[in-house]
């Protein structure tokens, strides 16, 4: 059952319907146990909860709804409703005083990543976003590399706005291991992310000193 | 149509289900066209990204979907969907490098508000993004008085904490005129709670010094 935003763009909700990819890549990866990057995205938000770590959690799917039943002594039941294009990023949340703000995207590209795996109001969110002095990213998989990155906003929008007057239209995995940080697939959380966040924050600090002092 | 949570309680999404209220409120509010506080507040956010002053947004509302149909050449149809009782708060976002973590609640009464307008899980989640350094409050209105406040979540947990043990079940106006600050209708934005923010991180500043110096 594809789910389609109205765009025309494939919504993915859960793992369940590529099966055979995780299995052969969990051959590689530590214990994955066939879920998706969303997934273990979630599970690790769920971990730094839970231990008091950070309070992230991604945004539910915004949905027009049209029509909705009421049947008495029951919960309402939605009849009629349609995916609508979200106009943020999936993720979002607060770590040690800092607004994070991201999204999760995977290519099975090996040398680069497609800027295709991005949309305009994505781009634009994090702009704004970052105007505001929020820690604005993407965790990019890697999926034949079983490589994972925390890449920042900045270099991505400006390899965006590149694409429009000729510039490429992806963005090489040099420039990845360049300016973003590596996360190494883990137990407790499967997807340390935040140590990543750690790196990319001391080197704000070292260029902005206080990024409240905007 | 009233909606409800599989908890009982009534699902507000627009205005329309009490207009003789709001046209009797008019009179007394400036320009405020029979909307919602929640109405407002989307507005008033969305007053705050166009001037790049802030990036809130009220969460979509979580929904677990049952069944979905596809049409040829149509978008998804949602065709069965349950509200699901939210774990977070309403609405967060960035505003000068800080997280912000909100309710907006309205009360009838004239001398305190009730802390039955608040759930659980909505205190739980303010408790843990405090620890990380965030800026919690509610956004209360008065409606007989026709007063809205910016109440900091310190004094809302400490008073959600005491009713188990035997203390009062609202918080009196008194305290939230000490440890909120007022806010005051305006036409852009309607409510321009930011300035009341403002106010309140003057006062963490004070307390604590650098905020990321936790």
């Amino acid at each position: 059952m594809p789910l389609h935003y109205p765009n025309g763009n494939l919504y993915h909700n859960d793992a369940k319907a590529r099966p055979k990819k995780q299995m052969a890549r969990s051959q590689t990866r530590f214990d994955n146990r066939g879920m998706s990057l969303e997934e273990e995205i979630n599970e690790s938000n769920q971990f730094y909860r839970a231990h008091d770590i950070a309070v992230i959690y991604k945004k539910p799917l915004p949905l027009q709804i049209v029509k909705v039943d009421y049947p008495k002594r029951s919960a309402a039941v939605i009849k009629e409703a349609y995916f609508r294009q979200p106009s943020t990023t999936d993720y979002n949340g607060v770590y040690r005083g800092y607004y994070l703000d991201f999204e999760a995207k995977e290519t099975k590209n090996k040398a680069s990543f497609p800027l295709k795996n991005f949309h305009q109001h994505q781009i634009e969110h994090m702009r704004h976003c970052l105007r505001q002095a929020g820690i604005c990213f993407v965790i990019m998989r890697f999926v034949s590399l079983n490589r994972l990155f925390v890449y920042p906003a900045s270099p991505l929008i400006a390899y965006w706005d590149q694409q429009n007057t000729g510039g490429r239209k992806s963005i090489p995995l040099t420039d990845i291991e360049t300016n973003g940080f590596e996360v190494h697939y883990a137990l407790k959380p499967r997807i340390p992310y935040l140590t990543a966040i750690d790196q990319f924050i001391a080197t704000l600090t070292i260029e902005k000193g206080d990024h409240h002092g905007q």
